[in-house]
C-alpha cells in the first residue's frame, strides 16, 4: 500500500461511501486489478463503489486532495488495459457500478437520461420499453456500463447508420479531477454555447475526468428488419455488394459485417450449436441487416432483388435470408462469436484497425500479405464493420506453435499491419481504444501538433496527473 | 493603426500572399469590419487573404510573433458579431474566401473534402453532382463559407435529421495559433486515438485556431421528397402533428419548421411573388418535408394519410401538399424569407434559443405573455425549427415605435425571454453562436466548472490570446 493510502485515508472514504461502498480485501479486490483480456495484472488498495454522483466526487476531491490517483472503471471490458490499475498498487479503483438508475426517457423529445454504471444492454431494453432504439450494439453490450461505453466512444455493428457512441450523446455529467461536479446534463438538439466539452470527454479514456451520467439520443425503433448470410469469393466482391445496397438505399443499412472463411470454420468447430445457412462454404462471408421503422416499407423484397441480381452476377455464391427471428439471431451469432472462438482455437493477436471503406479489400490483402512473410503458418482471421471501414484483423498462432511465443511478436505483427494501415490513411485504434496498450504508438501516429494538443489539455484539466494514469498519453512529454 | 501594425509588418505579410491576398485600403476593408446585421463597425489595419494553409500558417505564425490578433473571417453572416475585428483598429482580419477548392469527393466512402473558403452552396452542390447530399441547410448558405459554418456549428433546417454541422466532421486541418499546422484530415468512420480534437474546434468560433479544410460525411441524395405546409389553431397541434409523423416514420422527417400567422403576414406583404398556398389564414403555420433515398418508398401517400387524419381530428385546419419543385421551393421561401421580411417590417430583436422538443409549445406561450407584459404592443414573431426545438423568438417593434428606442431595449427583452427558456432547461444561443453579443450572458448560464474549463482551454491553445479576442468567453476571468 503507498504511503498515501493510509488506514485514516481508507476510512475518510467510508465515511463517504459506507462499507458497502468500499473493498479492500485482496480477494474482493482482485478481479478489478485484472483486464478482460488478461493482459495486465495490476494491484490496487482498495476499490471505491459510491451510490452516487455526490459520492463519487467527495472521493475523488479526497483523492486530489491527497494526490491519489484514481483509475475509473465500468464493466472492466477494456481490450487495451484501459480501466486496470498499474502493478505498484498505488492507485484507487472508481467502480461506477453501483450507479445504474435510467433517469429519465422521453419518447417525444427521444433522449434518454442516465447514470454511468448502467449496462449498454439494460439501456437499449429501457429504450425499447419506450418504444425506441438506442442504436449502439458491441459484443461486450451485456457487461460493458454506459459510463465505460462513452469513455472509449464505442462503435460496434451499427456505425454504418448511426454513427457511434459520441454521436448520440446530447448531454453529460462528469466529476472533475478536483472533485468538481460539471452538470452538463442538456437534452437539447441545438445548443453552441462555447466549446463543446461533451465531446473532450466521449473518448477521453477516463484521463480528464469521470462520465457518472449521460443524455443520449434515440433513434425510432425499426419495424421491419431483414437480414441475410452471404458467400462471397473475395472481399472486393462484399464491397461491391456494399455499394449495390447503398445506391438502392443507403439509409436502410443498419449492419454491413465481414467475416473470413477460416474464421466461419473456428466458430462452426468451437461454437455449440452455430451451422452455416448456406450450402457452400466461401473464402469470405458479408452478414447484411437492412431496417426501417416504416412499416411494410418492402424491405425484404429489396433484399431479395439486390441478392439476386448479385446472384446472377457472380458477386454473391450463396446468401440465406433469415425467415424468422430465430434464424436472424442465428446469423448473428455467427459473427458475435468469432472473438470467441478464436480465443478457443488458441492464442490470438488483435488489430482494431480501420481504413476508408473504399479501401478494405486493399489493406485485407496487403496485410494479409505481410503478415504471412513475416511469420509463416500464421492464419489471418480478419473480421468486422466493412460498411464502417473497422476490420478486426487478428491473426491466430501457426498450428502447433507455441502460444507464449507467439504472443510474444505480438508488436512485430501489429507493425506490420499498420504499415499497411498507414499507407492508406488509417487508424492504429478504430473502436477500442489506447489504454495501456497503445500510447507507445501515439508519438509515431498522433505526433507532432495533434499530440502535443492533447498533452496541453491534460495538463490544463488535470494538472496533478491523477486520473487514469498511464492510458491513453505516453509518459514521455512530447512539448 | 496600432504601433506593432506597422509598415515593414505588412510588408512581411505581402511577402507571403502577394499583392492580391493584401487589403489595406480603408474603402476596401470596411465591408470586412462590420457584421451582417450591423451591430458592430469596427477597423482593421488590414484584410489579408490567404490563398492556402501554408500561407494561412506563415501570416498567422507572424502575429503570433509580433502579439497581433486576427480575427478568423468566411462569409461574414455571422448573426452575433463573430466576424468582425475590434473598434481600436488593433486586429488583422483573416479571410478564407480564395481558400475555396474542393479537394475531393469520395461517392463510396461518401465524404468531401473541401478548403475553408467554399460556400455551403458551392459544397451542396458539388456534392449533388456526385450523387450525394451535404444535409446542412441555412439560410445564408449561399454566402457563408464552410469554414465558418464548422467554426460556429451552424444548425439550419435538417437537424431533426442529420444533426449539426459537428455531426458531418470526419476531419479538420486547422491553423494553430502558434502558426502550428495540425492536419486531421482524416476520412474515418472510426478512429479512436487520444482526445477528439476537431469537435473542439467545431463551435469555438475561431478562438482557438483556424479551420482551413475539412473532411465532411455526406448522406445518400433523396429521390423521393414530399412537402406540405399546415395551417394550425395553436403550437400545440403542431406538436402533436409532429409525433403522429415520428409515430409514423420519424427517420424520413427531414425538416420540420413553425411559423406564426403574423410572421406569415409580413412575408405575405414585403416578399414579391409570396402566396399562402392554403385557404384560411391560420394561427400558425408548420411546413413539413419528408425524404428517402429510396424511390418509390410512397412517402406522398403517407404523407396524405397522416394529414388527412390530422384534419378529421382537428389538429390541422387546412393544409397544402406541393405538386411540383416549384410549389416546393414556393411553401420553402415562405420559410426562408422570414428574416427578410421581419426586416423590411421594421426594427426585430432577435432570440435564437432551443428548449426540448416537447416543451416548445409552453416556451411560446409563456414568452409571449413575458415579452407582451414588458412592452406592450410588441409583436411576437416566432418562427423556426420545431422539430429540433430551436425557436427564433423574434419580436418586431410595437407599429409606429421609435426603432432606436426599441432596439435599445434588446437586453431586456432578451432576459424577459431567457427566464423563459432557463425554466425549461433550454439554451439561450441555440444556432447561432455567442459572438461578441452574448459573452456577458456566459457566467449567469454556463459559470462555475464549464466556464472554468473553457477557459483553461483557451489558455492552454491560446496563451497569449490572439485568437478572435472578445469573442465567446467574457473578458473577466472567471477562474
Amino acid at each position: 500500500m503507498p504511503d498515501a493510502v493510509t488506514p485514516s485515508f481508507l476510512d475518510s472514504i467510508r465515511a463517504i461511501v459506507g462499507d458497502r461502498g468500499l473493498l479492500t480485501d485482496p480477494n474482493d479486490t482482485a478481479p478489478y486489478s485484472e483486464d478482460w483480456r488478461r493482459l495486465y495484472r495490476g494491484r490496487t488498495p482498495a476499490v471505491v463503489r459510491p451510490a452516487t454522483t455526490r459520492e463519487l466526487a467527495a472521493v475523488v476531491g479526497l483523492c486530489a486532495r491527497f494526490g491519489i490517483s484514481v483509475v475509473p472503471q465500468g464493466g472492466n471490458t477494456s481490450m487495451v488495459g484501459g480501466a486496470v490499475p498499474a502493478e505498484d498498487g498505488s492507485e484507487l479503483v472508481l467502480s461506477t457500478a453501483r450507479m445504474n438508475h435510467v433517469r429519465a426517457i422521453d419518447p417525444v423529445d427521444m433522449t434518454m437520461t442516465i447514470e454511468a454504471g448502467v449496462t449498454l444492454k439494460a439501456a437499449q431494453l429501457a429504450a425499447a420499453e419506450a418504444g425506441c432504439l438506442l442504436p449502439l450494439s458491441i459484443s461486450s453490450e451485456g457487461t460493458a456500463q454506459i459510463g465505460g461505453v462513452l469513455a472509449v466512444n464505442a462503435g460496434g455493428n451499427n456505425t454504418v447508420r448511426y454513427g457511434n457512441a459520441r454521436d448520440m450523446v446530447l448531454g453529460l455529467e462528469v466529476v472533475l479531477p478536483d472533485g468538481e461536479i460539471w452538470n452538463g446534463l442538456r437534452r437539447l438538439r441545438k445548443d453552441n454555447t462555447g466549446y463543446c466539452l461533451r465531446q473532450l470527454f466521449v473518448g477521453s479514456e477516463g484521463t480528464l475526468g469521470i462520465i457518472t451520467a449521460a443524455v443520449l439520443k434515440l433513434a425510432p425503433a425499426p419495424r421491419e428488419i431483414a437480414v441475410a448470410l452471404c458467400g462471397v469469393g473475395a472481399v472486393e466482391d462484399a464491397l461491391a455488394l456494399f455499394t449495390r445496397f447503398q445506391a438502392h438505399d443507403a439509409a436502410s443499412i443498419s449492419a454491413f459485417e465481414l467475416m473470413s472463411g477460416l474464421g466461419m470454420q473456428f466458430v462452426l468447430r468451437h461454437i455449440p450449436g452455430a451451422s452455416l445457412p448456406v450450402e457452400t462454404p466461401a473464402p469470405f462471408y458479408v452478414l447484411v441487416e437492412l431496417a426501417t421503422p416504416r412499416p411494410n416499407a418492402g424491405l425484404r423484397a429489396m433484399l431479395e432483388g439486390v441478392l439476386e441480381q448479385a446472384l446472377t452476377d457472380g458477386i454473391v455464391s450463396d446468401a440465406a435470408i433469415a425467415e424468422s427471428e430465430a434464424q436472424r439471431a442465428a446469423i448473428w451469432k455467427l459473427r458475435e462469436e468469432h472473438s470467441e472462438a478464436q480465443k478457443r482455437e488458441g492464442a490470438s493477436i488483435k488489430n482494431d484497425v480501420s481504413v476508408p471503406v473504399s479501401k478494405v479489400p486493399a489493406f485485407i490483402r496487403e496485410a494479409t500479405v505481410a503478415c504471412e512473410a513475416l511469420m509463416p503458418g500464421v492464419r489471418v482471421v480478419p473480421f468486422g464493420h466493412m460498411g464502417d471501414g473497422n476490420i478486426h484483423f487478428n491473426l491466430e498462432q501457426p498450428e502447433g506453435s507455441d502460444a507464449t511465443w507467439f504472443l510474444a511478436q505480438d508488436h512485430a505483427v501489429m507493425d506490420t499491419v499498420n504499415e499497411v494501415v498507414r499507407r492508406y490513411d488509417g487508424s492504429f485504434s478504430a473502436e477500442h481504444g489506447i489504454g495501456r496498450l497503445k500510447p507507445y504508438m501515439m508519438p509515431d501516429w498522433r505526433g507532432g501538433a495533434e499530440l502535443a494538443l492533447m498533452q496541453r489539455i491534460k495538463a490544463a484539466i488535470d494538472p496533478a496527473g491523477i486520473m487514469n494514469p498511464g492510458k491513453v498519453l505516453p509518459e514521455e512529454p512530447a512539448l
